[in-house]
């Protein structure tokens, strides 16, 4: 059992957890998580009109028929007006989303769309995102027409929501508010 | 085409995007992102001893036979003691990584292992680190055994690599020196 002066967290209730970061890791940051989109018109509308987010920096590879968009909470204005200082910027900046667009998805009939992890094959499950306040903020997708997975008082866990993004990946909705209490059976 | 005083990333050249967040957003960010791994000590040994993030907290939820493990590069020993208060501060932090254990996969020899979205059905594709250099890293890692999907000079884009985590899952390594001549055929 966890003590005071051993959390729950600690490496000796955490077999294989290492007590310090090695040195050498020292400046790592968890920067971009990433998913691919059908279609960058309805993803970029959903993920800056509805979850209020910046498209931090754009990168096409004409060669590959690909495109990149990231995604974030930065404000862009902050951001070099040198395209390549841009991308250094933006890889700078923790916590983006990185939406990879395949040429042509957008107006192929044949193709069926991306798969979300949470139905075999499973793997990926969700991004989450911090907000002022759940329900407020739930309330606000209901009128904007999101499509929910969990709205916040479905199921025990009350005051956490899921929604959906255009492509069908989950995301989860909290609040600093409700939040210990949600977790409060298992913390 | 992009001008100077209109970058590539404005929302006139991107359609569906909006130029400003709704005020209704503000504070939002993103917190986690979730996937699903097979062994909680395979996992918290890869991530903590070769990528240097640390436990942040850990939930188990006997009830439904699953436990979760948020890490990232805070430093836990600005957590509070208080077990909710530590739940709290966890989802206050950006860009941590939520691993979901399924009770017993460790052990079940059915377990066909988790889907990494990176063959059909595709969908998720990575998360990325910053780094301080990646070859430095990458270097670590090879002796480390970490399996490479791309190591830095594969390929067209030198200077960036692909590992892979315990359950297969990909991670992007890069770091701010050379990101910009990476992408710049792209910017």
């Amino acid at each position: 059992m966890a003590t005071a002066s051993e959390p729950k967290e600690s490496p000796s209730n955490n077999p294989g957890l290492q007590s310090e970061p090695d040195e050498a890791t020292k400046g790592y940051f968890l920067q971009q998580t990433m998913f691919r989109v059908k279609d960058p018109k309805v993803s970029l509308d959903f993920y800056s009109r509805v979850l209020g987010m910046s498209l931090l920096k754009s990168l096409d590879f004409p060669e590959m028929k690909f495109s990149l968009y990231f995604l974030g909470y930065e404000n862009p204005a902050s951001a070099p007006a040198d395209p390549i200082q841009r991308t250094v910027w933006t890889f700078g900046q923790k916590a983006t989303l990185e939406l990879t667009h395949n040429w042509g998805t957008e107006n192929d009939p044949d193709f069926k769309g991306y798969h979300n992890g949470n139905s075999e094959p499973r793997g990926f499950g969700h991004i989450g995102i911090t907000v002022d306040d759940t329900y407020k903020a739930c309330k606000r997708f209901e009128h904007l027409g999101v499509e929910f997975v969990k709205k916040p008082d479905d199921g025990k866990m009350k005051g956490i929501a899921f929604i959906k993004d255009p492509d069908g990946y989950w995301i989860e909705i909290f609040d600093l508010k409700t939040i210990g209490n949600v977790a409060a059976a298992a913390s």
